[in-house]
């Protein structure tokens, strides 16, 4: 009974904590669509919005770190238990690190208001947007429904996001080329467009601590994800 | 005495985990030094050198990470033992993330090969990574020594890398513009410069962690970084 009672307890936490999560994840998925939005419609205040906000994202990585650390201190956990703390830890990093991103283009976007006139690229950048938020939508998704089959498919659509970031990264050095006037324009943009691409790699190691949580199996770097 | 004794088990394990992670530093350290050498001097070999130990770097991350978890589940640790065990796990991705920057520099270095003349900005770039590489041995030398003046040097000493990193795309930038057809190839340098700048955000990172550890004290984020 008693270890039964310390076990409730433990996923009552547990619950609790990866609900905080998907509120973290929430936040990060607006950050990224507004930072992405203010680049191309040059708004500066949604701009200042996203950097306003990235304090916030930041206190809830210390604040659930910390909660995490006294979970395992309190409860001592092992096994598939201890698992699910340190992936939940490892998530934390990653979510902090998307919503540093997301900065980062907001960053981009308020030193590129000076360019009004907007680039031909800017409509693959919006199609590379929403590819990358649709992952991380379904990153957090399969982590919150501990879903293998999705973060399986999270991992493998990657590749699609690779493919998109060389095309924009090509068009914006052709762009460059015949039109030297707008590199420092296509330079911004090129950097937000390697955000976004970053922002894919962290859904893809989202997805693997979903596969490490369910299988105990640690699927980082393996080639061939096959987990049997 | 048999508490005494676990304690005595754990700091063994402690000291050997920091040991091979000294070793995976060690290793990292090279990766970068090897990836610039090989873009400036448009070697290939040492670029594929890079892109082969990539994946024993990979290795290591997966192993070590288990040794944490495995210590975390045998020993149980509470306050600054768990504390050290959170900020060996941190450390090793961040390690195991400047070698993916090591590796992006590499696959730049490759692809650039064709790119025979060196340009002006590779003068800077060399002392760039001069730098960064100073920043990761004093980051790393804090954190096996838990030496709190050391890992606030190296925080501070971020913004000259910051500095560096703004001034050097900036050349690049009026590089594309005053040569176009340069302009694939300050791309490329771009690239890397970008690589240099993050490996000096986890030297950051790694020196937070030394903070953190001995302190007890998340400093993350923190604007004042004041310890008291």
């Amino acid at each position: 009974m008693q270890r039964s009672h310390i076990s409730e307890q433990y996923d009552l936490e547990l619950s609790q904590l990866r609900d905080q999560l998907m509120e973290m994840g929430g936040l990060v998925e607006q950050q990224v669509n507004k930072a992405c939005s203010s680049l191309v419609s040059h708004d500066i205040h949604l701009a200042e919005e996203v950097r306003d906000t990235e304090s916030r994202l930041n206190q809830m990585e210390v604040d659930l770190d910390d909660e995490c650390v006294g979970i395992i201190a309190k409860r001592q956990p092992t096994a598939g238990d201890l698992r699910a703390v340190v992936s939940v830890m490892k998530l934390i990093t990653d979510l902090e690190r998307i919503g540093d991103e997301a900065d980062r283009i907001a960053k981009m976007a308020i030193s590129l208001i000076e360019f009004e006139t907007p680039v031909d690229q800017y409509a693959s950048f919006r199609q590379m947007q929403q590819q990358v938020v649709r992952q991380l939508s379904h990153a957090l998704d399969a982590f919150a429904r501990l879903d293998v089959e999705s973060a399986l498919r999270v991992i493998e659509d990657d590749h699609d996001i690779d493919r998109a970031y060389t095309k924009l990264v090509k068009a914006c050095v052709e762009g460059m080329q015949s039109s030297p006037t707008e590199a420092e324009h296509l330079v911004g943009l090129m950097w937000a467009t390697r955000a976004l691409e970053r922002i894919g790699d962290h859904c893809k190691n989202i997805s693997e601590y979903v596969i490490y949580q369910v299988k105990g199996k640690d699927v980082r770097h393996a080639d061939d994800v096959n987990i049997g």
